[in-house]
């Protein structure tokens, strides 16, 4: 029989730690050739798309996630996880929780790849269910002391500290400026829907690690190139995919292109991650295809 | 909640007479306007793809059927269906009913609308699940008196012959050969997986009505030129995607394309259908894109 998972039973049965795991393999899997991820590919349908990203675990399970252009107010989206000996669909998620846990996954292991070892304080610019995930998933790779968070709503920012004091019994404090959220932070996540930049790179401090969640493209992007002239390690889940953006993503087109690095060859240990202490590290989350599948999978097993 | 319905649910659920009338409706929507089909889009995935054809009815769902090409025993579609004003997912069908019944249902379609009033007798060409649901279907369109199989093992025609009996009411009986199956028939369906012709034109009776089910494109199809030359009347439900095929479909090539109409403009009354007793006509089944969707929204209203 195929499961069928609500939102709510994704919440209930994912932690962070089988999340962050998962999506470390997810990499690994990926750069090692063994999962196949092609690029999206997207039916229009007048008035929006239906978008399919694919993903193929070789000898184990083949699956996708399907989203739409729409906008409707509760606009759902689905994994589907088909078993590949005998094409039976082993599970099928409903909703959006795989998909936002996925990308929050991909940020906690940038994170332990990519920061300090002792990073124990998180600046998050944004106050969305992007900005939670990554904290949620952060928190499970490093013990933090302490969380600053702006976002443009007062009452937005007050709802995410408060979720971060009780669900990951973290202290936070909301902040009135993105310059004070990520003043002396040693870990920054940017989760905006801002098509400009949020923040001047000189804000932030030597030996940070960012997290870039939101718009990143040539013409919309949350930050600006001063960022990426900055970072001495450039790193993504999906070089290809990064590639591919229409119009293309600030970090893979030059100079940057030549040192963006893929998150799986770090993993890997094929290419170098963070050497010294005070290097600043960028990662540029794309949302590597399969990913959201590779959860399913551990999730259901 | 998202409702899930299983191979077995879909055959519980779902009476001939309201597939066809669903199809019959949704070819009349597409012939409108009001169903939107694009083109299918596939993702490659290593040893097969993953297909998407997606469909939106306007101001009412949208939705896809996802296939895959990898030929496990069980593989397994889906049939996606969303609310087209909120979003959510109100039904997913796993499996493959809904998509055969889909096909049984658009040869009812076809014989209701291109067959003669009084067609009585049917042979059939092929004794898998297709050919099964054609005979469903068509059997909630006319009143049959007989049924003739032919298929290439005698326990195949002879398991479909017991099946017909049993699930119809129809009198039904086995011969040994294609020509014998369609000799003095009213409506012949051709159900096959051959790529080559499986019986000559001219062993049709005049007046004959004709599904054609399997392979149609130019190289590989289960009938010849000569049933296309012989056609009075040549229809099919997508002529934009008899068009898109790769090989090109035979119907969809001249000197046959400028003669091949829309089985949905027979029905909107805006193209001939059959004028006179003796005619042969041909209906070219492809697959609407979205008609499975359609399907799955009136059996889960």
């Amino acid at each position: 029989m195929t499961v069928l998972l609500t939102d709510a039973e994704v919440a209930a049965r994912l932690d962070a730690g089988t999340a962050v795991a998962a999506i470390r393999d997810a990499l690994l899997a990926a750069e090692q050739g063994r999962l196949l991820a092609p690029p999206r590919v997207a039916a229009p349908l007048g008035g929006g798309r239906i978008v399919l990203t694919a993903g193929h675990l070789r000898d184990d399970w083949y699956g996708f996630r399907s989203y739409d252009t729409f906008d409707r107010p509760d606009g759902e989206q689905l994994v589907v996880l088909h078993d590949a000996a005998t094409g039976r669909v082993r599970a099928i998620a409903v909703g959006e929780e795989i998909g936002s846990r996925r990308t929050g996954a991909l940020g906690g292991v940038a994170v332990d790849a990519l920061a300090r070892p002792d990073a124990a304080t998180v600046g998050v610019i944004g106050a969305g269910r992007q900005a939670w995930t990554q904290l949620w998933a952060i928190a499970a790779v490093r013990p933090l002391r302490e969380v600053t968070v702006f976002s443009r709503t007062p009452a937005g920012r007050e709802k995410l500290v408060a979720r971060v004091e009780a669900e990951l019994g973290v202290r936070a404090r909301a902040v009135a400026d993105p310059g004070r959220a990520v003043r002396d932070r040693d870990v920054v996540v940017l989760a905006t829907t801002s098509p400009t930049p949020v923040l001047s790179a000189a804000e932030l401090s030597p030996g940070c690690h960012v997290n870039l969640v939101g718009y990143k493209q040539v013409g919309r992007a949350e930050f600006g190139v001063d960022l990426l002239d900055r970072a001495d390690v450039l790193a993504t889940d999906s070089p290809a995919q990064a590639g591919a953006y229409e119009p293309p993503m600030l970090a893979a087109v030059e100079p940057y292109a030549g040192r963006l690095r893929s998150l799986g060859a770090v993993l890997a240990g094929t290419r170098p991650g963070r050497s010294t202490a005070d290097q600043v590290t960028v990662f540029c989350s794309v949302g590597l295809a399969g990913s959201e599948v590779f959860l399913l999978d551990r999730l259901t097993r």
